[in-house]
């Protein structure tokens, strides 16, 4: 008799694995009532304002595909969520996106200014690695490797370049090359930075580290056109954040470039690829398999 | 006959630092036509504004006074810079500080607007940990202990609570106690951390980074005193800044809380102790020693 192949529960890995994430970030982070109170507060009010954890659970996703343990791959895991809840504090900002919403709740800077909002997200980046500094350090990737990752991934020619290029975009006619550029930066830059961090927390072989590059490129893509495919055909209400702003200050998106259907056969596309490039897995990538999948069809 | 030991000429080590730090700097950033052209003008702007180099010199100090050499400290040199450059940047913000100028140039936002701003202050304190993670690493301090070290000097217990605690102390009357916690995180950390990187860059004893740590603690105070009784002495000309900025919006100094003369007697004072500090060194700091006496003498 053959055994059947157990399918794998995607619900209870994200709904696990965000606990776990949140229970770590909030032992990394000082309390609420650390001095400066405020700077604290709005720190982890962001941090914990319901993210999906994408970038944490791609991470340690990563890492059980590569044979490693949950307790090496956390440090990471909580660095990157860090760098991610920092960038939309700041991309939210007046001068930036002027967003007044983010995942239903007010962003950073209507509950407590400006001034603050920039100052919890700086705290939040440095905080990155602080948390990042403390991971376990390994034969093929030291410590050095590791901030190095994290750095570059979030730097002036990744994350801060994608969200330069978003903010000269704004009301200007951008090719689809213009338009990938920018995605690359600000989305999938940091998703296959995580991808990547959980291999290297795993310790990795080389032909592993690029099998999980390409799955982390081709799905922080995908993961991003999504995005712009759902802020034109959802509610605010679905989306939990401001709908049809894209289109209302004409920021460049796939749909408003090459259609919502051509979209939407792109998704699938890098979605194919992603899947592709965990051939190499053999069947011990169940979970990241699954997110892509998930990732592809979400509708919020 | 008795060898005259030979005075230290801090103004060649101050010309001959800044240069090496400044090509340090040139060659760790990207180029200004690197895309985005925009983030790495406005990063380039604000770095090589005329700065005093300050922190990198005293780094590059206490690495003498170990017998390390600068190869090992340089890369650390050119982090705290960033660190620094980052923290000025977003002061000077409009819902910081808003300051229109400094060193005598317009602030960054005032060129670059506060969008670009913003991100060049988030890459550039990105880059500081990019190029931290490249100095070399030691059997006494890993990259790990150096990345820590810049990290919690930056970060929401120290730097940021310094501009977080300043932000909310304006307008407001404050005690001597907590002006002190002000200065000690807005200055002291970041030069406490700079003397203690320059020590573990020689792989230092641990009696000589209690020893560095001391006079840094010290300096670091003594120096953002100063600078509150130049705000009220001098003239916008001869800082390079706007002066009296302190006391139009009611920011509370040193000056402003226990009256000019008392202000220059804590100086005094505080350099003492880090003289002081200096002592176990027996004469091999003289660069250190120079520097402190140039951080209580100047008038700018």
């Amino acid at each position: 008799m053959a055994a059947t192949k157990p399918s794998f529960h995607l619900d209870t890995f994200l709904t696990s694995r965000t606990a776990a994430v949140n229970t770590a970030l909030d032992r990394f982070l000082p309390s609420a009532k650390t001095k400066p109170a405020t700077l604290h507060k709005a720190m982890r009010y962001s941090l914990f304002a319901g993210g999906k954890r994408m970038r944490p659970a791609v991470l340690l996703a990563a890492a059980a595909a590569c044979g490693g343990s949950e307790a090496a791959a956390m440090p990471l895991a909580c660095a990157v969520e860090c760098i991610h809840t920092y960038s939309l504090i700041h991309d939210d900002l007046p001068e930036m996106d002027n967003d007044d919403y983010r995942r239903g709740k007010l962003t950073n800077h209507k509950v407590f200014g400006q001034g603050i909002a920039v100052l919890a997200g700086d705290a939040l980046l440095t905080q990155a690695f602080e948390i990042a500094a403390q991971a376990q350090g390994w034969p093929r990737y030291s410590h050095r490797d590791l901030i190095l990752e994290i750095a570059r991934a979030s730097g002036s020619l990744q994350l801060v370049a994608g969200q330069v290029a978003d903010l000269e975009g704004e009301g200007k006619k951008i090719s689809a090359a213009d338009l990938r550029y920018i995605h690359e930066r600000k989305t999938s830059a940091l998703l296959c930075c995580s991808v990547r961090l959980g291999g290297m927390s795993a310790n990795c072989t080389p032909a592993q580290l690029a099998a999980l590059t390409d799955f982390g490129y081709h799905v922080g893509l995908a993961f991003q056109v999504i995005d712009d495919i759902l802020d034109v055909t959802q509610t605010s209400e679905q989306l939990g954040k401001t709908a049809g702003k894209d289109v209302a200050v004409q920021k460049a998106t796939y749909p408003s470039i090459v259609g919502l259907e051509a979209s939407r056969k792109i998704a699938a596309q890098l979605t194919a690829k992603a899947f592709g490039a965990l051939k190499p897995f053999r069947g011990k990538a169940a979970a990241l398999e699954a997110l892509a999948e998930y990732l592809l069809k979400r509708n919020k």
